[in-house]
């Protein structure tokens, strides 16, 4: 039998990158281009003529089964993008059938969190895991649930959507989906560092950050001076990751996960996270998952992470 | 073809019934008897002389393709019975092996609330529906939930726990798993007494409630009281409906359902609780949820509704 190929896109605000990715998981090639394009159709073309390149120079182009697309605010269940702010072009993207009808090759899109619960099924950490949720900590707070092997999609797609969870813990915390106390007001990088600035400003306790002009914050600073050890940067993160693990608590009651995985910017603070996030799950949670659950980061390459995600797509269940 | 059969088992505390049910959810012949036996052995022989001696009289021994069992504290992945505190006999009970042995038929057992859940999706409300969750309301809130067609299991066999997700409105009680704030302390039948306590203490109101003892006082009376359109009670109602609704809101982020289902005893209070909830959740739900989801009190026959439940598992994917 010949082997078998997938195309994986990870169509990005910035940047497009695709590659072709053999069944274990190693890119064969790859590509990348700026998003920005006069249409939509302008951008699928760009694309369809980097792929049809890649595969032709590999001399595999009869052998590639499907094609995956991570993009923000992707509906599995229509095929479409709906609503992204940050593309260049309106919402609803058709971007299945756009790409069906340039390929004709089945094409799954889907959300970045999804894709990265796929990813780190198929080539990560997850590879023999029927029960689990990665959360993703970047700009926003998404997720995806594998439960019983099967990526939860729900009536319209909109399932696993636990950075708008509610908490006690956040409830001052206006979201940008206009409620107050979600999960993503904490566990973002916006969340990050509105806890650094709250408790710079409720303590005096000396720190790194003080040197640092309030609006030039970012989670990448506030991370390195945790890393210097400076206590109030590191309570920022015990504080964060005590958040997560009493939210996972809630969460194991849905599908009685054996393994959380943090992706994204924010989880790279690894330990930081993981630390108190473990001791506050075991405090929070029903005995029947208190001690169960283990936490850890992503163990796909970074670099890569997404564009495997996306490529894994076509081996998911939908 | 010949016509297929189930077999469905509700094990209660007090009383074991059992039915032999048709494809369509009608009830051909059924038998119960007092749980209480020497031993489960003993009971396990005494249901199967029954099943045997129904299947007979009905001319269907050779037709019925499964067994199905809903009791207490069942855990479908491991079809044993844990911990269960109102059966006479030690946990765990190996209650699949149990009866496969006697049957040499594949046998499911599940807890109460999935069986409900796979009952209402094979004879009930959910029966085109791929997206809901059953809360049944009783003693405990338990649930089942129901993703993608699927009922979620989890690792061990614990998903679906939502009876004991934690929220802000019960922060003050105590529930019976040693944690505050489940649920399970509101919704249930003494969650329902407690809030209608706590009512009568911190107001003078006038209410028909204020002539039962109040260590007489059940869900019963209350749900009565409210029917009657007496004040109080109905501020019970509609706090309780107040709550789930709230509750069912978080859920929504998860499997995105389409379709929520009250059932057991203190669903009967129907638009009481139905109303206040629809209310609560679509105010309270992410953008993606709001409106979105129906809300209904079961529709299988109460008599028989535990029966179909169990009998509708040999349908089930586990």
């Amino acid at each position: 039998m010949q082997k078998e190929y997938t195309v994986g896109i990870d169509l990005g605000g910035t940047n497009t990158a695709c590659a072709i990715v053999d069944r274990s998981g190693k890119i064969v090639d790859s590509d990348s281009f700026p998003t920005a394009s006069a249409s939509i159709e302008q951008w699928a073309d760009r694309l369809a003529g980097s792929v049809v390149k890649m595969a032709e120079a590999c001399g595999i182009s009869d052998q590639i089964i499907g094609i995956g697309v991570g993009a923000p605010c992707a509906n599995a269940t229509t095929g479409c993008i709906e609503a992204a702010t940050d593309l260049p072009w309106p919402s609803p993207i058709p971007l299945a059938g756009l790409l069906e009808s340039r390929f004709a090759l089945p094409v799954t899109v889907t959300n970045d969190a999804n894709a990265a619960a796929i990813g780190e099924r198929t080539y990560g950490a997850a590879k023999d895991v029927d029960n689990f949720i990665v959360l993703t900590l970047g700009t926003g707070v998404g997720s995806g649930v594998v439960c019983d092997g099967h990526l939860l999609s729900g009536t319209r797609g909109f399932a696993g959507e636990l950075g708008h969870v509610t908490f006690p813990f956040a409830s001052g915390r206006l979201c940008g989906c206009g409620r107050y106390g979600c999960l993503q007001t904490v566990a973002s990088g916006k969340g990050i560092v509105n806890t650094a600035v709250e408790m710079l400003r409720s303590s005096d306790r000396d720190s790194i950050l003080r040197k640092v002009n309030p609006s030039a914050l970012d989670p990448k600073i506030i991370e390195q001076a945790a890393m210097k050890g400076d206590p109030l940067a590191c309570r920022v993160y015990e504080f964060t990751g005590e958040c997560l693990g009493r939210a996972a608590a809630e969460f194991a009651a849905f599908t009685d996960p054996e393994l959380i995985i943090l992706y994204g910017g924010v989880a790279k603070a690894g330990e930081l996270l993981l630390s108190p996030m473990r001791r506050a799950f075991d405090n929070a949670a029903l005995h029947l998952y208190a001690g169960r659950v283990r936490f850890i980061t992503s163990t796909l390459p970074e670099a890569e992470a997404a564009l495997l995600g996306a490529a894994s797509l076509p081996y998911c269940n939908k």
